[in-house]
């Protein structure tokens, strides 16, 4: 049995199939569409490690995922056995990837499940941390759907978006964030055409938020990232919206490397700039971006793509995954609960009733 | 016999061999280092449209070349037939490439030296037209030299200096505009490291400014053109050196796409921001950078790069080859005559002694 775990009309990111997990190998799209197998938490934390999987949602959701996969392949054994291998799942997955807070909060939730039936037998745990990761799923999908409907309004007909990175339905369990607001806005009959950087070095524009834009016939115009700001001196661009990985308690949003120049060009040209940012991607804990932690990922990413190197022998290399661009550049932060105009720390206390 | 055009201890982009151009082959740099044989102003053309030989000056002086060959293959004919065919070796390489002004004034000196010749044997003019080429060449690398000795003073021991797109040897006919200020900065004994963007979609600075920095063993770390707000926001990086394709009378300056990101995110950092200008790169007669052409290339540079093709199929594409800097952003021109600090109207008239 396959178990949507997504939107059912859109691109599923994650699908539970024969009792495993099963993930779009994105490393490899848009050649190919292909399901890779996962069956315990291990294989799963390699699988976010390696972007099979990416995005800040689908990370979440995948490492529920693992903690689920890792409960049922143990579920047989001693409750102490069961508990251990449980644990080490958990810290697999924890030391995946740094940056992405909805990771952390993803197995927050599962942790919480584990520790509230501790006294009970592993299989019983293991059934309910499984359906605890399919709401987590359904959950993001329907918060996506929210974001939608409270940015689309606002988009004008017509308007030129700007997106970085994909922060779409493969960033998701669907629909997206950024993506989801310009789906929600196509769907309300508004004419949006995408600009989508392509963004070096994992090409995640190019390959992902083109494919997605291209299957759904929404007009989408591919640059290399370097062109924004001549396309924005040109009047060519109305607003940005793109996705994040994480918020700090004052507002300051960290993204895929690159956003932060976006940022500071929008902010010259006047152009609003817009962040889908579901409740889960705020980091409350963080006062500010600074604490945010960056990955530097490997330099066989920057030197080449794929097969494909082209750099000088003997050149170094910088690849931070990630950079932080400060609330004073953010126009709005759309989530689930309504859009937070100019957010700051009070107006992001107000989103939690605090 | 090689006549060595350019600085003998550097890279000759351009050279004389047995009556012939050869230039190295930019596109297949750094895999393969291999000259291109030229005979005629058309196959020079081909060569600049193609971005075998790239970077203003070089251009200029590929141009120049074109022309004297194109003089040397037709000096057996008639004048009639002589100045006929020159006219069209003039006109297609005019046409081959819009932005960089070093090729129309490369190409307006070739004509002022046919046109004082007009009444001699085609021989004759030939041969002056070659005598020309050989200077244009040897001019730049003496421009190119004292631009250095300027442009070192600006520099402090131990700067990280980011550059974008490929200013250097390779882009001149020796020692380099922005890399050749570096270059000068390290003859004078001082530690310099370079930040080099990789300068999508032709990658000039992943494989050309990497592999000459590689060269010398100059320091070099090679980012995605994304990154370079997040190290200016970490404090990485001391200053901005680049090159220009043409200069306008107001000091605007286009060059190589996404000059204009990292001109603005240097502002906004309080990083120097400097311009490696020789004066055939201002064009006075236009008004600011609104005027100046700006080259759209193919959709092929985007979506892939050589045979590597990564983006959704589908898709559109921009792929404007210049973006233009306004003249707020830039710090200082270099120019052979002295460094001219927060460039303008007056400031650049003076130059040329107006």
């Amino acid at each position: 049995m396959t178990r949507t775990t997504g939107d059912s009309a859109a691109v599923q990111t994650l699908r539970w199939k024969d009792g495993r997990l099963e993930m779009i190998d994105q490393r490899v799209l848009p050649e190919r569409f292909e399901y890779r197998p996962y069956r315990n938490a291990v294989e799963v934390a390699d699988g976010i490690r390696s972007m099979v999987v990416r995005g800040a949602p689908a990370i979440g959701c995948a490492a529920a995922y693992g903690v689920a996969l890792e409960a049922r392949a143990r579920q047989g054994e001693s409750p102490d056995a069961f508990f251990v291998a449980l644990d080490r799942g958990f810290a697999a997955l924890a030391a995946s990837r740094p940056t992405a807070v909805n990771l952390f909060w993803a197995l927050a939730r599962m942790r919480a499940v584990c520790d509230a039936r501790r006294a009970q037998v592993p299989a019983s745990i293991a059934d309910a941390l499984l359906q605890e990761a399919h709401e987590i799923s359904a959950e993001d999908v329907r918060i996506n759907r929210a974001m939608g409907a409270h940015g689309a309004a606002l988009l004008a007909d017509g308007a030129r978006v700007l997106t970085h990175c994909n922060a779409g339905a493969l960033a998701t369990a669907g629909h997206g964030t950024a993506l989801g607001v310009i789906r929600s806005a196509c769907e309300a009959g508004k004419r949006i055409s995408v600009v989508a950087d392509e963004t070096r070095p994992f090409l995640q524009g190019a390959r992902l938020t083109a494919w997605e834009m291209v299957q759904e016939q929404i007009p989408v115009t591919l640059i290399t990232d370097n062109m924004a700001g001549h396309l924005m001196s040109r009047g060519e661009i109305d607003a940005v919206v793109v996705g994040t990985d994480r918020v700090a308690a004052n507002g300051d949003v960290a993204n895929k490397i690159g956003t932060y120049m976006v940022a500071v060009l929008a902010q010259r040209h006047g152009i609003p700039f817009y962040v889908a940012c579901p409740l889960s991607t705020i980091d409350r804990e963080l006062a500010d971006g600074t604490a945010i932690p960056i990955e530097e990922r490997a330099a066989d990413e920057v030197t080449g793509f794929r097969e494909c190197l082209w750099a000088a022998k003997g050149v170094m290399v910088r690849n931070p995954a990630f950079d932080v661009t400060p609330a004073e550049l953010v126009t709005a932060l759309i989530t689930e609960k309504g859009v937070v105009m100019k957010p700051g720390r009070e107006a992001i206390a107000r989103l939690f009733g605090a």
